[in-house]
């Protein structure tokens, strides 16, 4: 008898038709002689409708309020799931966030998970109850209401099935698997059977969207397998776990893609050993994720800096480097925005070192210029304009041909 | 400077536009140098709103996860709330019942509140926050989230203002105040500028509506002198607080009504002694609230017994008592509903035998056939007919001369 903790995203709740078809799914699982959790998000548009209710108020509310605010979303939801359950003639019983024991930092809109106290659903389980937990939320040491930020609930799943050392997490959502790239831009992309957390890792920070990063993080760190699939279709979805893999065909396993990126460029930074730790602690202080990182020397033993950010937080970013400029010690800053991000991600890239070179190549065939570029063992990330987005990953994808599965078929030993 | 708690029912805080009304009506409060407590309900018909998704999914919810579901309603009061009361540049914090430390007893739909700690929000009013807090809510000792049943917003501001030593609490809502009787049904109904808790216990009990039962006894007991007023308008509103009467003219204070009650009877009771209490205990335990209660002897030492309850439990109260149908010893039931109940209260009536004659024969007058009386040194309740209701409480009306003010002007001494 194992543990599953299924998790069902907004549009998989969207209306009280869709929660009944997740109270089926939940009950077969039941029904296979499984011990089930099910973690879910808010209905739907709930919370853009509560979004637009606070912007009716205020154009700035206060994280705490929000947070108070959005997480009735995801209780709405647990409550009339297990109604759902309970009518099916199940037991059932929901927890927000708090009650199911999760705990997290005292940092309202972004907060992180400290740690779980699984003995009140372990005992639910163990008497056989389905237990309905909502998503996307914790509670502080002081009882303060918290959001884990996007991709919360996925993290949600995937951190109470560490803690509940569960079997499988999966992660039911409105695509039916990790594909090989966007399927809706780039043509003959392919759903993938598995792939590694490694290189889900990338896919979902390289924006591919299905998985929140933190939550494949979490799976990693505690060995959770997860699976991707499709809360409407009953296909099998792509495993994700640890794997070695034995495909000979496929070095690349994925591209993707993101949109409204800016590159930011810090000119003339005087002492760049501590200016530069100091540049990026006091932007990670104000939440503003900086992803590739570009250090070149110029003139007078003066350094610049470039790095990319979301296009979102740029207006942050100014303010908080304005706000330290004394102390910072740079000259000034440029930015341009409309950029994109583009990368291909694949295990088989560690063993593969014309990888990279192949890519450049490609994109400098179809005339797309590299503004910037960072590699990792796994992945080799661009920065290109965004109008050429799309375009960029429809040919690397041709020409890594990942429209053909791997022979001989993809192949993993645990 | 005092402490103030403001309640806002849901019509008062309907809209968006509304909650901004509510945030400057406590705004004032707070300019005029107090410190203010907010209490809100769920905003506008969104209870109902949840109810019907909750029906939508089964006819049978449990009292568990209609309390989960419905105490979100709350929730976003309150967050939207503070949000505009910070917009208006005013420090302010949101609560559920649960964080302002309202702890109920273990029982869902219908909580009593057995405790409040009040450190949290001392400790915010005393750093001149204003402290926005959930109506209806509060979380049992295994923190479980409860609600206090109907008018349970009122009771959470009471309860508040009684655990604060508030100076004053002031509930708005879409009256302005406490009459006579109900403006909508009875001619030349007038607004009462102040009644005692005793009357108006009497009157809420007899379904005024205006203020819950549960919250004037609070009221009462802690001395927390209330006022009803209408959110509004201006207008000053009703006072209840305790008082030695020196009017002269007005013995009845008021005439209330109520409708859907139905009367049961329980014939053939073999051991009245043990019989009644376990009657009444059993139907107490199923939270079937019995009103008036009539005992006669009939034949061979047998007794019937009659009582009044709300129309909605009679269901409930019929399955109660076949289930012990043995172990209470009684022959059979028997119930008429449509019936109504029509009440006169007033303190002066207690040294004022002759009212009860005098309603009673007015009633016949009038060809109103009573069914059940019940009195009380306050109050004179009777049963009739539900389609005589409206007509016996405007001859009542007229009779004890309700629409004139009282000669003298009505004093009170506290």
């Amino acid at each position: 008898m194992g543990i599953i903790v299924q998790k069902f995203g907004g549009t998989s709740v969207g209306s009280v038709e869709r929660i009944q078809n997740v109270a089926n799914r939940v009950v077969e699982e039941k029904e296979k002689g499984n011990h089930v959790v099910v973690v879910v998000s808010a209905m739907g548009k709930t919370t853009d409708s509560l979004v637009n209710l606070a912007k009716e108020i205020t154009e700035n509310p206060t994280k705490r309020e929000m947070d108070m605010l959005l997480t009735t979303g995801e209780q709405v939801t647990i409550s009339l799931l297990t109604m759902a359950l309970i009518e099916k003639g199940y037991e059932a019983i929901s927890y927000t966030g708090g009650q199911a024991g999760i705990q997290t930092e005292p940092h309202h809109g972004n907060a992180r998970i400290v740690h779980i106290d699984p003995a009140k659903i372990e005992n639910d389980l163990h008497n056989h109850r389905i237990v309905v937990v909502a998503g996307f939320q914790g509670i502080t040491e002081a009882r303060e209401v918290t959001t884990l930020g996007r991709g919360g609930s996925d993290t949600t799943a995937v951190a109470l099935a560490a803690a509940l050392s569960a079997d499988r997490c999966e992660i039911y959502t409105d695509v039916d698997g990790v594909y090989t790239s966007d399927p809706r831009y780039v043509k003959r992309a392919r759903k993938l059977e598995s792939v590694s957390y490694d290189e889900m890792l990338e896919l979902a920070n390289l924006g591919a969207g299905v998985l929140h990063p933190r939550a494949v993080e979490f799976a990693k760190n505690y060995h959770i397998p997860l699976e991707v699939r499709s809360s409407l279709q009953k296909d099998k979805g792509t495993i994700i776990e640890e794997e070695i893999t034995m495909e000979q065909g496929l070095i690349v396993r994925g591209v993707a893609f993101e949109d409204e990126i800016t590159r930011m460029t810090v000119f003339g930074i005087k002492n760049p050993m501590t200016s530069m730790s100091s540049i990026f602690s006091k932007l990670a202080r104000h939440h503003i994720n900086v992803d590739i990182i570009i250090q070149s020397q110029s003139e007078a033993n003066h350094t610049n800096l470039s790095f990319s950010i979301k296009h979102q937080d740029l207006q942050d970013a100014l303010e908080v480097l304005e706000k330290y400029r004394e102390e910072l010690g740079f000259t000034h800053i440029e930015h341009e925005s409309r950029l994109a991000k583009v990368s291909i991600v694949g295990s088989g890239m560690i063993s593969n070192p014309g990888v990279a070179a192949q890519m450049f190549d490609v994109l400098a065939s179809n005339d797309i210029i590299i503004k910037m570029v960072s590699t990792s063992e796994i992945k080799v990330s661009v920065v290109i304009d965004e109008d050429k987005m799309v375009n960029a990953a429809q040919v690397l994808h041709e020409t890594f041909q990942l429209d053909q599965v791997a022979t001989p078929e993809e192949i993993y030993i645990k």
